[in-house]
């Protein structure tokens, strides 16, 4: 009878052993890879392998056998058995010399569009078409590395600082967000929605865990299609009790950038190069009002305040702008926005009525993350949901957590694409999703 | 201007901090947390706090306050200063001796149920009703750190053997498992389903990434209503590409649950006892094929085979039960199942083609894992869709894969809450869910 013992049973060997082997190791090594890109040399071919974590150079002296010749095309997987010598001028500083290259699996047709450049020249429709394809790209597969980097590191922060890391229903009864953009399905005769945040789970579970953190999807059924929208994200989301105030969530989210940026530079090094991602330093993260920032960009830049309620795109572009030259921040808190752009669950702030404890935090131009302090007092949001015309019966399950006891607590949820589409300079948040969901796009 | 700093800002003590003081930094802590239990022993009051990773016991003299008296009832959040004595006969080894005691927040009415017992005696009907405060038991909201804990093990492992983390999207247009139980939903005027799992995703991602996983919801709109079934559930899912057949997809996984299983003893031990769970060592685990599990059963237990072509619940739990007395083992990969019960992307067994390359994982009873060799060939891939049925064009952007180059792969699927559940030796699957969808439930 066969037993599995968990031992490592493939034993090619990956990039990072092959960059640790001793002189007398180099021999006769065995290592696998998709050929990426060949140059024929004449007397010899390089072979670039593309392996997990970055690309191999390798070199085919052309005296093997017809088969192993016929197996030289780009994207078959092959095995390779030979000797590794130091090469400066190879990716990684080092090459192998091939002995015997063996053909795991062939690739049947040629790829529809060149994928091995530097820099692939095509427009964002067309690769979407066929981006499992261009993922095979180095800048573009260096991009979801990144896009691990950062939840990584943010997981690694919350776990140090004792979150409890939860899972939460994504088919449920009630949207927590509200509003029209909320998907609908048909869940065994009932009316069901998908989930536009884990807010109320993650209110729910304050007294539980107190301090509770979800990184998962979310789906909102915006019709506008813009380059800063998705139809389904992944959503950062924490949510932490016995808070003093909602200082205390931006402190929180301050320490989880400045964990994860340097967390990326010291591990993510070779794909942030690739891409060319310039990751931003953070000393502090400047704190202002939402009134104060529209006052100060309509006098620097003259511009008429329109919408006193909400930020407009520009709005937060040139917030961004104006601090990143006058306090060299690219991040800002803008607090205390207005009760009538918050949900019903924000807690107003006692030294002015018409405004919310709440925050988005913006970043080169853009706002990544809304957060804030929420209604712990059962009559307060009971209260507060009428005000906003919603009937508190229909919340009697969310409603448990004011009535049987809840410390002050408050939280954030971050859109993980957009901060990415930031860090990497992208103009396009579908440029930060490996398989984006917009109105028209429902494949791949 | 407030400038965030990600300094810590909340200095309330956790338990592991009240665990390492030292003599001198004992007197005048501070600390918070819920009012779990109260017990009036007439000249003093046992007051049990409720903090993030267990229970501390704090003595209240009765000296203080009218307004201090008042704040002691169960579920209202308080703060407490005072100093730290080591008690041996308290949970922790420690009581803190109160100073005083600050209302924070105060529970507006009683809960519907006692929560604070050790064993609770509750329907498992009537708790679902209201499991956002029954989670609020020492046991039920241990049952979840233990998942964390799983959770946090498999990434580690998967890290350590360079899977890359992705996320896939959850609507889609098409099913990867095929079948009626799949939940539709209208997506902008077209049609869309919710992922029954993220299998064409992950394979997509092989000539990428070469090892990739996922842990995130999967839905099934089953109609039964069974005691391991939920219709919403999370998925852990992995994908191995190179492999040299699928038990190298075997290995990985005891690898993975030996990693965990280890680390959940040294990490979790107050949640396991809290569980009373009784946590497997793994030293190998036994593979047998489908057909000779089904003769193993029918003749030790005089069995007659009605359906050839799957397992039936009683079989599973008699064949883990053969296994475990005959091999000492709780649990046992069942290889090779029926082609005939395997979706269309099974690789066939070439040595008998009614016989896929495929496996399940019982464990105590219950298949908790489905995986297997998937097909890498373009032209068997398109044979086999058509000889189940479907049609190949429904399939363009799956079959870029197989087209384009992609190394032999497999990987499998991983039910969390029948692992967990399993693990602490739960009945009904609903017990390993925060907040379980079912047929009938969609609240909380």
């Amino acid at each position: 009878m066969i037993k599995a013992t968990g031992e490592r049973t493939i034993k090619d060997l990956c990039i990072s052993e092959l960059l640790k082997l001793n002189d007398d190791e180099k021999k006769n090594i065995t290592t696998h890879g998709t050929i990426y890109n060949i140059r024929d040399m004449g007397d010899f071919v390089f072979i670039i392998l593309r392996k997990v974590n970055g690309l191999i150079q390798c070199v085919y002296d052309k005296t093997g056998s017809e088969e192993e010749k016929l197996a030289l095309k780009e994207e078959n997987a092959v095995r390779i058995t030979g000797d590794v010598y130091d090469e400066p001028r190879a990716v990684n500083g080092i090459e192998i010399r091939v002995k015997e290259l063996t053909l795991i699996s062939c690739a049947k047709n040629d790829l529809p569009f060149s994928i091995n450049k530097k820099r692939l020249n095509i427009a964002l429709e067309n690769e979407m078409a066929i981006r499992p394809v261009v993922l095979r790209n180095e800048h573009r597969r260096s991009i979801f590395k990144l896009q691990e980097g950062i939840v990584r590191g943010f997981r690694k922060y919350l776990e140090m600082n004792d979150f409890t890391e939860i899972f939460t229903p994504k088919i449920v009864s009630a949207g927590a967000e509200g509003g029209a953009n909320i998907f609908k399905l048909e869940y065994f005769g009932k009316k069901a929605f998908l989930a536009q945040s884990p807010q109320f789970y993650k209110q729910m579970l304050i007294p539980i865990y107190e301090r509770v953190f979800e990184i998962g999807p979310v789906f909102r059924a915006e019709k506008h299609d813009t380059a800063r929208h998705l139809n389904e994200y992944i959503s950062v989301d924490f949510e932490m009790g016995f808070i003093n105030d909602f200082y205390d969530i931006i402190n929180m989210e301050t320490g989880m950038l400045k964990y994860t940026l340097n967390y990326l530079k010291d591990n993510y090094e070779p794909f942030i190069e690739k891409i060319n991602a310039q990751i931003p330093e953070i000393t502090e993260i400047p704190c202002v009002k939402f009134r104060d920032a529209k006052e100060m960009i309509s006098k620097k830049y003259n511009r008429k305040i329109k919408d006193p309620y909400d930020l407009e795109p520009e709005e937060e572009r040139l917030i961004s702008e104006l601090f990143k030259e006058e306090y060299g921040s690219e991040f800002v808190f803008v607090t205390h926005y207005p009760v009538k752009k918050r949900p019903f669950y924000a807690m107003d702030d006692p030294e002015n009525e018409k405004f919310t404890l709440s925050f988005d935090l913006l970043f080169r131009g853009m706002e990544i993350t809304t957060g804030g302090q929420r209604i712990h007092d059962y009559d307060t949001q009971v209260e507060k949901m009428k005000a906003k015309g919603l009937n508190p019966d229909d919340f009697t399950s969310y409603l448990m957590l004011h009535k049987h006891g809840c410390p002050p607590h408050g939280g954030l949820g971050m859109g993980l694409e957009r901060f990415l589409m930031k860090l990497i300079d992208e103009k396009n948040i579908r440029s930060a999703s490996m398989f984006p969901r917009d109105t028209l796009r429902l494949v791949p």
